[in-house]
């Protein structure tokens, strides 16, 4: 028994030494996983009964093996943990946000057995099961660092993202009081206009709202001429971030001998 | 009287130690602001009296507690500077930025009483108070990261935002020249034209107004290349504002000896 | 015999010192692309026969010309690979990327004589022709410099841009769902919805689709905001490419030493 | 006489140090340039022919002062180039770029006189003048950094715009194209479609010009994508201008000695 945990832990995670049947295990669930996104993008399209038919099976066979999948990493969630106790550990495993993740992919599917709810909703979910596959890449190199550096500059990007959303909120109430009068019919509320803010601090301008009053256009103009410090700031937050890294593997990697010229190990 | 004042100083002053009086003061008036800026938020969407007139004592309530607020920190704004004069330091005071937008804040109440006028435009500036948010972070250290990267490099930026006016009026007044025969009903003066090179160089792209002209879509094209360029320039100057702020942080934390790889101190 | 084809070889590679031969030789393949594009960007807006004559000539011409020069690159390929067996070496020169756009380039003129097909859409291929002027190029150092931090960085850059196409999909599958019951025959099937993330996540936001429910605004408002961070993050990947770059010439080129501030060679 | 002529040249020239004189008549000719592009602004929006009278007074009274100042700085030309010969020092100073723009500045005046143009497009040149401000500017140190690691960078910078043409040209013809047939009356042309290109990958996007097949879009997405690069490419370019120059200022100011951590000098 301890031995076939073990070897199901050594395939289900991917920190160790990557074998035969591990490699398998992952190409198949990955596969899984895409043809399962495909069938979440693709079934509103499809109106012939019989590809209907194929798209349930899928589901439920997708079903049954992810469920199947998540006890088992649940089962073997203490082998990760050894210094821990095992329900503490099966616990702490199931709020990860992988494991979540993994939960969110096969509950839609469940829910409606117990609650009569609308299905859509909840089989819209299905979609977040394409995360999964930053799971597969975990250990890719290149994702790591692209993560690393968001993680390391997080505190920075959220601070960022507040002053932007003060300034979302501030440029919204007055855009609405400005507008209100010349288009009361476009600026109805002031999450009209936040709706306009976030279009034009984004600089995504889709054009549906827009200030035509002298007054408005000046605001737009602010704040579209701040947008782009919107973008600047995140963009010279993340670039020093990947220099930053890039310092830090140079310093561990080699030192120069400032006499002779030769590396000091 | 002396240490009452004392008292009031440490509570509201966010520089030293925080107490835990200064914490539950710092909430409160935190949440009266976010309450205020939501009813200025969602007041042009309420119709029920009931909920009208719970704002309006909201709003009393409020400006009471801000008034009140505003001038205990007049009265112990000497304690701050101590070496200054007891009025020359209350006046320093109430000419601060942050001084100013609370007065800001409160002042639009009590305007109507002295003056009639209207009183949509001044209530507007209630939003402001939103910006005393950014006081109680005031000691986060990754917002205050990228206020100093931003002050640092503040002079580069107005510069470099000169140009970018300097480019649009005479892409507006070049635009409007060519486009004004085509379109007059568009291109109405150079402010429309303005309007036109402020969506174009930021990138937002409306598409309320755009050239129709062979000669207006090669300037317009020339324009909007250059504003790639307006959104490299601050990014390049903001990225190297952190890469330079981190660098001057490593040297002042570690300087390591060639000859051994230890630190020296 | 042996001479003529190292004079050809001379000729068409660039790597070794421009002789006046290859310059000219350079110039004249060069202005026949630059014409070839010219007269594939204006031929639909021809009317007139005898211009269309003219291209038509024109294009017999360049064929001719460009096939006698992919036979002579491939029959010369043997050259700058002098350790590997003759006809190994032409195979490996033809499946080049540059060997592969001259094929490109004048294969639609020939397809037609052996299958019967769409001339359009083959006819369209020639403009692929214009990327050999990067092959003229190739020695210009600053386009070197940026073509290799872009392949230093190719490995970020590509795991950034495959979590954009994640998180397209996720946002698409959302929004579809969302938005299709508002606005059904905007958002038929997730592939509007793609369509419309891909205008959003880019900031494009051409403007023909976009949510109109709270929801939908609400996710699209998110997706804009990370769009934010798709701008940022391959910006900061390529700006420390840059860096590092720069670092790395100047570490190469000058060694000071630290004690009586001269170059160390 | 040469007094008088080395007291205009020191008056005129920003070189050496200011005196009185000098900043008096930095201020009148910045505000009469200021005046001028004021009243090219608001030239088409007055109607009041008393208005129209006073701007044609400023014209003429303003292009009298441009003239004046421009001989005058063509004599004392000589006085910046003491080692070359009088008529080639003035000869090179006409050459140099603000003297072009200042001849560009008054030359729209004088024209109608001898040949019988369009006033319209000649006056047009008159918000030229504007970038005389910079020169005023010209010793203003942030500024004077933007534009040397622009410089600095220039070549990179070119040969990414470079890219982006060739970019622009194959897109374009593509999608010429593929949409041709969909929508003949939006792609009438390859210049639509560059159009389209240029809204797309500088990611303004009007939204006047888009695709609506399946092959377009699925281009346009491309195309979109890219677009990122295309705003990352310069940024990262700019961004590492600017922490180079850092650096290098770095190095100049301060080398450390890394046995006593003290400056070297």
């Amino acid at each position: 028994m301890k031995n076939i945990k073990r070897t199901i832990y050594n395939i289900l995670d991917k920190s160790e030494q990557n074998g035969l049947a591990e490699k398998i295990f992952d190409i198949m669930i990955i596969s899984l996983i895409i043809l399962n996104v495909v069938a979440v993008i693709c079934e509103p399209s499809i109106k012939d009964p019989n590809a209907l038919a194929f798209l349930k099976i899928l589901e439920i066979v997708s079903v049954i093996i992810f469920t199947i999948e998540y006890l088992l990493r649940i089962w073997v969630a203490d082998l990760s943990m050894p210094q821990k106790n095992k329900w503490k550990a099966r616990f702490l495993f199931i709020l990860t946000p992988m494991a979540i993740i993994d939960l969110l992919a096969i509950l839609p599917f469940y829910i409606p057995f117990i609650i009569p709810v609308d299905l859509r909703v909840l089989r819209m979910l299905r979609v977040f099961r394409l995360l999964r596959i930053f799971k597969a890449n975990r250990y890719t190199s290149a994702l790591t660092t692209v993560f690393r550096v968001i993680k390391n500059k997080a505190e920075q990007l959220i601070s960022s993202l507040f002053v932007v959303i003060v300034l979302m909120i501030i440029a919204s109430v007055l855009m609405f009081n400005i507008e209100n009068y010349a288009q009361p019919e476009k600026f109805v509320s002031v999450f009209d206009a936040m709706w306009w803010s976030v279009a034009t601090l984004t600089t995504v301008g889709y054009g549906d709202i827009y200030p035509i009053t002298l007054a408005g256009k000046l605001l737009a103009a602010i704040i579209a001429i701040l947008g782009i410090g919107i973008v600047a700031i995140p963009t010279g937050i993340i670039a020093s971030g990947f220099t930053e890294l890039v310092h830090q593997k140079n310093e561990q990697n080699t030192r120069i001998c400032p006499h002779c010229g030769k590396e000091i190990d």
